[in-house]
């Protein structure tokens, strides 16, 4: 399996524009560059569509527990494989819902063949998430996302015990760590800890050059083990 | 002032994918067809910036009243005018917000030259809202919406008080009418109740061809008075 | 006409248990006793129907816009003549509802012969509740909430602009001043600039006796003029 | 250990006024009558500390995820205890919350000594909440609320597999079954298979007399083996 490297692009000026279309030519070339990572981007809603015509492998940052019909401003599960794209993230720290709406999203994307990748603050909640089922689980402690300050360094026992928990209800279900991840050996210090990828957003959206950020965290994951 | 032919495209099965790029053409073209009638197409959050790129005057469903930043999963107005968006629809009957919302996307989209479609239920609501000089109001009785019965006829007052509204508080801003409209009779029967325009969606979007439901609506305005 | 004394209580620790039943007890006696000021207080979900038991003249915080039934957790607006409470307060700035909802909330409350006070950040929301006609607004700009800089004398502007509103719209409806006050003499600068009254919360919940800080905003409104 | 008889009186009509008080009573009367059963009155946020003066043990149906502070008409952990109030009840069915919502306003209840009945929708969302580990939880298919089919009738795996569930993760956590429960009969058969208990609404708070079919189901739990 592939290490995964997963960019939320939040809505940070670079992930509009050309600079956003930049950042998706670039995650494709290093996606062929290096094999033993998968880059995924996590688009803002509005430009996903966009996004997800350059840079194959496309999430959304989020998806309502609803399908076709009329509501408007709102985002079904259903319309994400027409608009070319690949997963949907949900439960992102910063945009936290029920169980109940996690549970029908799960749900729905499996059945549209659509990837999903799920957001817990703590490993309690990767527990409560485990037993749905999702592609991926992502554990961000709150308080330190967006500080600079890596899970992998201040709370390495957040991904200790996701893992745990994981083991526990559903091992194969690859977990990635985030929060605070400002380098790739914070990324690397993940993977040794047992993590199999890492959700970063400022660290690369905030660069001048996101791609080159973005190439330094694929190679030194790639060139790990 | 040409006659303002909205058309909100919800998230129904045709508001995506080839079905919602062809529409656009189709917009586009009716567009310079019939010069009495402006055609504003309003785009699901996903594939706005797709449907940007084909029909000129795309207007989003919802923004939200944040700028950019660390805010995963929601739609800052300031990005709008990178992604091609001419406008954002915002208050609609199936996506309500607080007055606060309103007035910060309103002013916002104002300061960076977008326009804004702002929806009310009652007359009291367009009054309510006149207050804040958004770039269009449309009224739609909740009631009526999705039901097929037009408001133009089932409620005229509702459009006449909506007006009368309009006058005292902020006599150029125009009135589009909406909720039911079903057919271009319809749509004439609100221009002579005063309206600018309407307000429609699913007449054209669950039509079996969209683009010539909307074809009929934009001939019947043009060629009226 | 009064001059209205409404404290929100909010959530202050002092708005609970025994501290707040004696502030009610108090709020009777300094009623009967300042013949030219009328106290309300606005109090807590879970309290309220204590504390009107209480004070007479109590509002509740927060009603939602629904009726009986399965809501579980939620606020009808019938259940408040039932429980001995006067009225209720909606849309203030830290519990912001839709138009929908606070037309509704007002349209019930007046079937059912409670009173409505509705709060407005700016001017421009007091004009768009005004058309509601509720029986009384209060503005307070958010930005000055719970800083002791009061409204009446950092943003008069804010009072008479409200007030030019008022008279436009609805000049029947008392107007209230809130954010901010901290003192007797804020009360009285809000009263000169020409409102009916304020709208104050920490400068008496936070006071070590609230009861005694409420006496002496009552006595010094009292002899206003 | 006592079978649990939880009664969530929602917001109907039955819910507020004498009739709640007389309720009330009766519930006191009726937990010294039948020592096998523990009453939980799950009351209002309105009359919650009412209710609380009349029945010992009586539960709030939500909380706010918040402290003391400025948060008009919300609800906060802290006051329940002032306020006479035993327990909360959290993620109801009509009331869903996000996991961290549930996560704090459970470690807030224990810090202050307050019981939690924690509710969820499917046997995985029962399993999610037992890492939070609250005093008691409650399975109810949403789609069953409120329509007279019991769920230990028609969906009894339901209740089996959210057993299973807890085995796993928390086996001390009592499970409740709710939904439907119409009948002592469709409680008896949710104690055969293997709950503690029954979270009842309708059944009881739509009767004539609630508090005569409240005996009714106490006295058959407490003959129950």
């Amino acid at each position: 399996m592939k290490y995964i490297l997963a960019v939320n692009m939040k809505v940070y000026e670079s992930a509009f524009g050309q600079k956003a279309r930049e950042l998706a030519r670039r995650a494709s070339v290093i996606s062929s560059r290096y094999n033993g990572v998968e880059v995924i981007l996590v688009a803002p809603l509005v430009n996903a569509s966009s996004i997800a015509e350059i840079h194959d492998n496309t999430y959304i940052q989020h998806a309502d527990s609803i399908g076709y019909g009329a509501y408007t401003g709102y985002m079904p599960v259903e319309a994400l494989s027409h608009e070319g794209i690949k997963g949907v993230m949900v439960n992102h720290s910063e945009h936290k819902v029920t169980y109940r709406h996690l549970h029908r999203v799960i749900e729905k994307a499996r059945a549209l063949e659509l990837k999903t990748l799920a957001c817990g603050d703590t490993p309690e909640e990767v527990a409560g998430i485990a037993h749905l089922n999702p592609d991926i689980i992502a554990v961000e402690p709150p308080e330190l996302i967006g500080t600079g300050i890596p899970v992998s360094k201040a709370k390495p026992e957040v991904i200790t015990r996701a893992l745990d928990s994981l083991r526990k209800v559903n091992p194969n279900i690859p977990l990635l760590a985030g929060a605070g991840i400002s380098t790739p050996q914070d990324a690397i210090r993940s993977l040794e800890l047992g993590s199999k990828g890492i959700l970063v957003a400022s660290a690369i959206m905030k660069a001048k050059e996101p791609w080159s950020r973005l190439e330094e965290f694929a190679e030194a994951m790639n060139n790990y083990k």
